[in-house]
């Protein structure tokens, strides 16, 4: 199957909308595999990539790093994936594979790694993502799809998924841990779900009360409202962990207070601003603020077996690749439940 | 020895100079000892305290909480200590002795402690000092001053040093790890050379040169400048934990990037302002800011039996009594190498 273009969507140019186009796709290498995508979940972070935001952007940019399709040629070195397998993408494609994190499976924390799309790879040539009919990928950093999970609901547990479940799992959650996930968006409605089959007694904080019921049918063991004080007052010093995945200014000194001793605050929403609150809120009670990206190759398999096993994938509202668009406006309002995901057969075929 | 006030150097009212006074000295209960003060460290929080920059003031306020002396009377029930012994108090003098936290040993982090000083006891009457003749206190925060030290040198190890010895045990610090500390001042040189003493790879960091040879005198195998970005292009991601004893407001960032994967940087001064940084500085390389509190009771005896072990205590500078204020005023300035002690015996006796 020799090709070297597909059809994509692509932003032209910064804060442009997207539009189909054809981008180059690199040759399928010994070690690559030709995936036909068939889902693709749309992330923040497209959000901010194709308005160039955060700088260094690379244009004409396909989005997408939550992609799940089939593999439709793979390379003669090949020995992971075959030929009909289902597989998915996350937020890399390549990284250095000798500095100290690559080799001990964290290579989510590789300097020199390639994004999945506006990065460039290691032979200058821009990366393109999953808006698209196919992508090239190593086989190394692509994962197995198990039979059991839909590959649309799959496809966000490659960003959004794994970027919940790698801090649950780093942070030791477990039964009876008492978890707090802030926000219930496309990371915290599965944060919720995650920490909920690893048995945690799950907390669920958001804004408004809108979505306690959705909270509660993921799993959630108790919901709060944020927009008050009451929630605080009644979560004083009772959770092990808060998760939070909210990128808007929070009153962290208010979240700080929620944690037991040796409790731990994880951020992986990206706020503009700094994090701010005051040391005592920290020094008192021993309590920690930590950080933590994505997950590795080796964690986003673990979690679609996890959620294979456990009967859930994410919550989404499909959407044809024409409504990208207005998805990525949607998204950028808030206004999904919970994740959309692009349904690749309606961008067109390979040329 | 039937005694109901002692001598002692009071803070009349906020900003006051403290001047010799007699305040009320508790009857000796059954679980108690009276100690015959011979030192008391000077303390950061003392300064703060006396100027009630932290509100809850109560005057006339005797400050100290870095005491060594001996034991010149026991309660009927004591089995910890007797007449005689070398024994030290540090920043509290009882807790409530049934939260999770006291049952774990972990009584600095008790809800309901009781301060030195500057606090009132569960009888309802105030906490006094150790810039003072005596001091009556329960046993059971009473720790055992090893005769290998001083108890002029030993006075700052019961909060500074177990301040910086609690976050190095906490973080696992031993042989080889890679330790930052930030400041060289009463905490900071004592946290160079705990460390050092624990094996770690021993970096400080000071705002001028003109601590270097003392810094590598204590134990520390490298020493940088922090006035310029030389010293954050240098270390970029080379420590393990970093402990900031700084106050002033630090520029977060830049000491976040000298952590590699994984890495904590612990706070244990307690700056005015919010503690900020961007969320990114702690998303590349999962790393973390904890805050950390004094230390325990058991922990302080492990301190004190450590330092012994080692051969070292605090590098201090004996004051009399009546330069305390200006002990003081020099510490606010930075004026000191590297804690003012105060010789309790210049205080005069008890009446």
């Amino acid at each position: 199957m020799a090709m070297n273009a597909v059809t994509a969507y692509a932003a032209p140019a910064a804060k442009a909308p997207l539009a189909l186009t054809t981008v180059p796709l690199r040759p399928v290498g010994d070690h690559d595999v030709l995936i036909e995508v068939r889902f693709c979940g749309i992330c923040h972070t497209d959000v901010h990539q194709v308005r160039a935001d955060w700088g260094n952007a690379i244009f004409p940019m396909v989005p997408g790093h939550e992609i799940t399709g089939v593999v439709a040629a793979a390379g003669s070195a090949t020995t992971r994936h075959a030929v009909g397998d289902r597989v998915g993408v996350g937020c890399f494609v390549d990284t250095c594979r000798t500095c100290t994190n690559c080799v001990a499976g964290q290579e989510q924390y590789c300097g020199d790694q390639v994004a999945t799309y506006n990065a460039v790879d290691a032979d200058g040539r821009p990366t393109y993502g999953g808006y698209s009919t196919h992508v090239v990928v190593d086989e190394n950093y692509v994962v197995r799809i198990p039979p059991a999970i839909d590959l649309a609901e799959a496809a966000p547990l490659l960003c959004a998924g794994v970027s919940m479940y790698s801090p649950l799992v780093r942070w030791k959650v477990g039964v009876g841990t008492r978890v707090g996930i802030v926000g219930l968006g496309g990371l915290g409605h599965l944060g919720v779900r995650i920490a909920a089959a690893m048995g945690a007694e799950v907390t669920a904080l958001s804004r408004g009360a809108g979505k306690r019921d959705d909270a509660l049918r993921f799993g959630a063991d108790h919901f709060h409202t944020t927009d008050t004080d009451r929630a605080f007052d009644e979560l004083r010093g009772r959770l092990d962990l808060v998760v939070n995945t909210v990128s808007a200014d929070l009153d962290l000194d208010r979240y700080l207070g929620v944690l037991d001793l040796d409790g731990t605050f994880v951020n992986v929403g990206v706020p503009e601003r700094p994090l701010s609150f005051s040391a005592f809120a920290l020094m008192v009670g021993r309590k920690r603020v930590a950080g933590s990206l994505m997950g590795s190759i080796r964690e986003t398999q673990e979690l679609l077996d996890f959620c294979a096993a456990h009967g859930f994938g994410a919550e989404i509202e499909v959407v044809p690749a024409e409504q990208i668009n207005e998805a990525l406006r949607r998204l950028s309002d808030g206004d999904v439940r919970y994740r959309f995901v692009v349904e690749a057969a309606t961008i067109g075929s390979g040329q």
